[in-house]
Formats: C-alpha cells, sequence, structure tokens
C-alpha cells in the first residue's frame, strides 16, 4: 500500500512510498482510510524527522476487519480513530478502544478532523470542571484547536472570550459562540474563570492574570516556544488558581478516547460541534495546504483526502 | 480584657492595651485564651498596619461559654481554634466549625502551633492526591509550615526531599521523616511527584524542573516574593504537570476546619506529628521571640504564652 513519508526536506517535504500492509494486533481493527487530517505538531515533526518517516494521528474511514476477538466495529463500518503516528496511509491498523462510529450526516472529512484537536480541547476544558456560567478565554482561538475549544466551551454554557493573533484569524469566531471577540493586543473580555492556551509567553501572561479567585487555566502546548513568566502576585491575587499542562497521547493513557471521540461525533450529528474544516486537499497534492497551515492563515482544519 | 495591638513601629511593635470583651454570635463559643502562635504572615501584617491593629489566627485555651445552640465544646474543654485576625487576645469569639478539642498528651502550647500551619501543608497536601510511595519535595522545609509538611507527607507514606536556605535550617528534619535534606544550592534529591513551597523565585523554578510526569506543584506564598519563571519546556518535559496556589482563608470556605485541625490533633496524639514549637514566650514580652522568627532563626513555631 502507499503511505505518506518525510523527504527530509523541511515540513512540507512528503512523498508517497510504497510501505507493507499493516498487520490487526490483538483487539485492532484494520481500516482503510478515506481522510486524514493534518495538525501542526505534524508538521513540526516532519521537519525534524529523517527521511522515511511515517506520521499521522487522525484517520477517518472504513473497516474492512474486525477486531480477531471480535470486539469493535463491523466491516464496513464508517469510523473514525486515533493512531499513534503512522496514519497517512491507505490502510491502518488500530486499537478498538482509540475508534469511533461516524454516525450519519458526519462526512469523513469532518471526522478526520476530530481526534487530535477535539480531544485535545475536551481533554483540557474537563480539567475545568463544570463551565456551565463560568467564563472561558481561549487564546490562538482562530485555529483548529482553538475554534473546537471555543464551541465546546459554549456548548457546556460558558461565556466564551476567544483571543487570536488578528482580526482575520477570529473571523467566524461569534457565529461559533464567542462572546467577545479580540486580539492579543486588545485584549478584551474582563475576568475570567478558566483559560484554554497553546501560545505561551506573553500572550499566557496576559490572559493568565483575567483569571479570579480559583480559576483553573489549562496550557496545552508552547508554540511561541517561550519561558512562563507569571507576575509576583499570580497566586495571592487569585487564591486557588491552578495551572495544568495537558498532552493528549499522555492523557489518553489514562481515559476512553474511542468513547470519548463518539461522544464528541454525537455533538457534530446534533449540529452542536462543526469541526471547522478549512482546507481540503488530495493527498497526493498536501504542500499548498500544509504551507497554509503553518503560516496560519488556515482558520480551522487542513484534511487531506485519499482515493 | 487585654489584646496585642500593633503600635505602627514595624512588625514587632506590639502593646497590650484594653480592648472590650468579645460577644459570642450564633454558633460561637467564647475561649479563654492560653496559647497563641506567630506566623510569619502575620508579622508582615503588622508591619503594614496602621497603630491599633489587631492580628492574631492561631489560639489554643478553655471554653468559657459553649455556643448558645449547644452545637460545639461545653464549658472547660480545652480547644484549639482558627481566629479571623483578633486572636491575641485573652478571649475570643470563635465558630464552632473552626474549634477541636485537644486530647490528652497535646499541650496548650503545641495544639496552638497548629492551625495555620498545619492546615496550610494539609490542605497544600491534599491537593496532591495520595502520597503513598510518591517523592515529596518541601522548600522552605526549616519553618514552621515546611516542617509540618515534611511530617504529613512522611506519615502519609511518601518519600520526603526537605531543601532549605541553610544546612542549620535543616537540622532534625531527618528526625522528622524526611530522606533527603538539602539546600537549595545542592538541591539534591532527584525527581519528584509533588512540590510544597512558598519560597518562590528561584527556588521554585530550581524545584519545578525535578516534577516528573503528572507532577503536581502546590504553592501557598511568595515570600522572595518574585516572579514565577519556569522554562519554556515546563510541560512538554512532564505532561499532566500542574501548579496550584493554597490559600488557606480561602480554602477554609470550602472545607471543615474543625474537622480537620481534629485530626491534626489526632495525629499528634499519636506521636506522628510534633508542631514543632522552637519558642515559647510570655505573650507580654514577645518582641525577641519575634525577631527571632522574622530572621529565619527558629527552626519551628513560635508561641507565647498567656497567664
Amino acid at each position: 500500500m502507499k503511505a505518506l513519508l518525510t523527504t527530509g526536506e523541511g515540513p512540507f517535504g512528503l512523498s508517497h512510498e510504497e510501505v507493507p500492509d499493516p498487520v490487526a494486533g490483538p483487539g485492532e481493527a484494520l481500516v482503510r482510510v478515506r481522510a486524514v487530517s493534518v495538525n501542526r505538531g505534524e508538521l513540526a515533526l516532519a521537519a525534524v524527522s529523517p527521511a522515511g518517516t511515517r506520521l499521522g494521528w487522525d484517520v477517518a474511514g472504513t473497516v474492512v476487519e474486525a477486531a480477531a476477538d471480535g470486539s469493535g466495529p463491523a466491516p464496513g463500518t464508517r469510523v473514525v480513530g486515533l493512531a499513534d503516528g503512522a496514519g497517512w496511509s491507505e490502510r491502518v491498523a488500530l486499537p478498538v478502544s482509540r475508534l469511533a462510529e461516524i454516525p450519519a450526516g458526519v462526512t469523513d472529512e469532518q471526522a478526520a478532523a476530530l481526534p487530535v484537536a477535539a480531544l485535545t480541547a475536551w481533554y483540557g476544558l474537563r480539567k475545568a470542571g463544570p463551565l456551565l456560567g463560568r467564563t472561558v478565554l481561549v487564546t490562538g482561538a482562530g485555529g483548529g484547536v482553538g475554534r473546537i475549544a471555543v464551541q465546546l466551551a459554549a456548548a457546556a454554557g460558558a461565556r466564551v472570550v476567544a483571543w487570536t493573533g488578528s482580526p482575520e484569524r477570529g473571523q467566524g469566531l461569534a457565529e461559533l459562540g464567542a462572546e467577545v471577540v479580540s486580539t492579543y493586543e486588545e485584549a478584551a473580555g474582563g475576568g475570567s474563570d478558566v483559560l484554554f492556551d497553546s501560545v505561551g509567553g506573553e500572550v499566557l501572561t496576559r490572559a493568565f492574570v483575567t483569571l479570579r479567585r480559583g480559576g483553573v487555566a489549562v496550557v496545552y502546548g508552547n508554540t511561541t516556544r517561550s519561558e512562563l513568566v507569571l507576575p509576583p502576585d499570580w497566586g495571592r491575587a487569585r487564591p486557588g488558581v491552578s495551572l495544568h499542562n495537558v498532552f493528549l497521547f499522555d492523557e489518553i493513557e489514562r481515559q476512553d478516547p474511542g468513547a470519548d471521540l463518539g461522544a464528541l461525533l454525537g455533538l457534530c450529528a446534533a449540529g452542536r460541534l462543526d469541526p471547522q474544516v478549512a482546507v481540503t486537499a488530495p493527498w497526493d497534492d498536501p504542500a499548498e495546504a500544509l504551507k497554509r497551515l503553518e503560516g496560519r492563515s488556515v482558520n480551522g482544519k487542513v484534511v487531506l483526502r485519499l482515493p
């Protein structure tokens, strides 16, 4: 079968190569892949990986071989799943615990946009507890994870404040449920109870100090690769405040990602969550889409469609 | 009755003045105070408060008037309690929810050392969950809160690493259960799962990076009044790590401080917790003891005895 392999020529250097067919292990189903999505973390990996590295976390397709123990979806079922990192392939073997059936009304492309982005937002926001009536500040709100976090927080009953790097990045966020849409410079929205960030640096500092007593900051990345700097009164001025790192591939070891993907797909089918597929490209010509993702000119997710 | 009032002349400026007798409100017992302890936070307040300010959180004594609704301890019961800030007085009215009976074998002086210091360590360490078999790093381990935290963590089954500003400050910590006793410069002890800090600044940074995957940092003060600075990989290098502020007078609004004080007294009576009363002074001549506390030359708690 074919898979996308790095060429060693930077984050967009990918080529289609013949690789061995996957073999399903115990508790694994074999999936014929129809769509994959691309995360910025994968571009970062592609940039530093040697030629011939396989990548890919988010896959959607059709089960061609059920797990040998009879668990999980039957052949022919449309599924989405979270792979460990070689999902950009025509076929992939996945543990059934990381698979969910795609309901009617949700496309393969939409489903493929979910695993990394939506589970990161899902587990991250859950660290903050119940959100009903609380103010949730989402930074980096214009990207794939951010747009999903805005929707999940709003659906959970929060007042959502969305910060982005530019007004262009904020387009559509009000329609997704953000009551306030602001840039990092304006930093509008007032006090908050929950902060969801992956920007780091000055943006994180500025966002953190909006937290009130008992506030919860959840950080799932540090795209600026900055030190974390908080003012001396970071705790004293907001007693009980906490700061949490969330890293998806650590989190899923304690969670049930298949069931959680199922819950997210249920929200999609009910019209309460839009995966925000902003760009769809054929998987044999992904470079242009990847460059736009890297340049933060994609307001949402990039999905590659397999033939 | 007499009370200790600030004179406005710095942290040690206190004088005995006549003040009105307290009147017990609903659910409050009236306590004849026998011993109070002094916390560094009170010295900081004394330094900035106008003349005539009353202070005092930690009180131990004897109930002279039970709560009118019949709840709480009967007259004659030895009790310890947490006052809102005017406890350095001959009598004090305290909510029964903030009182605990002192068991036989525990002196008034020992009991008076507990409320602020031991409840801070108690609630702080509880934020980290079960400690059995985990490594707990306590900074500022030579002081009143630190010495109690070392004992509570060891009693909960943790391997305890204690850091202090000097070898002198570390005296006795091994006997209290610390497996490693080190200075901030040496920073010995290896990786940790839990960090309990009130030093802030470089010490906090150095301690934080010893945390492993899923580690929990609990910060209950910032005596250096420094910015919090963590390296760019603070989260990425230790997935799931979290940082929590704990402030006692915020925490008790969600807790049951009387019951928790009772649990701490039970540990004292069982010989599992020593309140570490290092200096006892008469309350009409506290200045020398307070100066030693301010200068960090007291390895434990300062208690003032009333006549």
